[in-house]
């Protein structure tokens, strides 16, 4: 069995926002040499989340209404997690989201559907955040 | 290590829709011949999902009224993304109830709890769409 | 390629809670001699939930508070499940903090980001109930 870890690292200029994160890990697979097995990737920081969907900005757009409806971020005072941040509506959109998406790889590809596509998801943004990959498999 | 994979199609006759594929699952993990491993399930389309759940009637009713209150269908006009479709509440019922399931084998069978059923659930249906069988151990 | 299999019991003494299990699944890492490979994590009850998230007493409080909105527990007649039962609410917020997280181990740890936590979520305790934890890899 081999594995094969990398962190990417992203600074999303805004509070939120998504980054189509799929060419990079088809790169991480190429550079595994796995032919066959799963690949993880999952945001590392409790504010973000790794999801898959479709790259349209329609979408994207109201998923950003959709969310704020469900947890929205203000006011700040109506979250208890907010005392010396003001991130908890941050928490919870990640919750929504995911933290994770677990994929197949297949004859040394991302065994993805034809609208499949990976983003990394920011809602807490304007700092340094991480996102691990790990793939097993041979 | 082993690997399997292996695509199920669905085509569901309403929009929306559950179908318990449990038992789907426990053969293709015989067709594998992996007696320790992970089985991940996916939905190749990104308005369906897999999930884990009850297969009670009741509160597979309770979720289609609960999912059409957190995403509702209509007016199409409130998504930006239904410029040309008139799906994106399916978009984000999926989200909820998310994209894929990994479970446990062990001892050659899908390691489930007591009342844990696996079901795809389909939010824009009336069309062929596919799932995802990967299976990765020894 | 080696795996691990371990269930955990829980036995919470109200109908919601949240408890830190990241050190038990530490030692679950160390007892399966695997250094490299995935860490599945499940809840094997369908009205408990398994995620990760942060370790901070405001932020539990404001899940309690926003699943309730989003899922709320009564009148227990809204909800078609609760013929013989009255836990149809805690389906649907299991739903949305998700029955499972796969966790990268590298180096013979969890591979967590900084204030990555990973809980068990009950949400219809004052019963036993069950987790898996399957680690496979090398």
């Amino acid at each position: 069995m081999k594995s094969y870890r990398k962190e990417l690292w992203f600074e999303i200029p805004k509070r939120r926002g998504f980054v189509n994160i799929t060419q990079t890990l088809e790169q991480c697979v190429r550079e595994s040499g796995i032919k066959e097995g799963l690949l993880l990737c999952n945001a590392m920081h409790i504010t973000a989340s790794v999801f898959i969907n479709d790259d349209e900005s329609g979408l994207h757009h109201d998923f950003e209404v959709w969310l704020e409806k469900l947890a929205p971020e203000k006011p700040y005072s109506q979250y208890k997690h907010n005392g010396f941040e003001d991130n908890a509506d941050a928490h919870l959109k990640r919750t929504i989201m995911g933290r994770e998406v677990v994929v197949a790889i297949t004859n040394g590809k991302l065994d993805l559907g034809p609208w499949e596509q990976i983003f990394y998801g920011e809602f807490d943004g304007m700092r340094k955040k991480r996102v691990l990959v790990k793939i097993i498999g041979e």
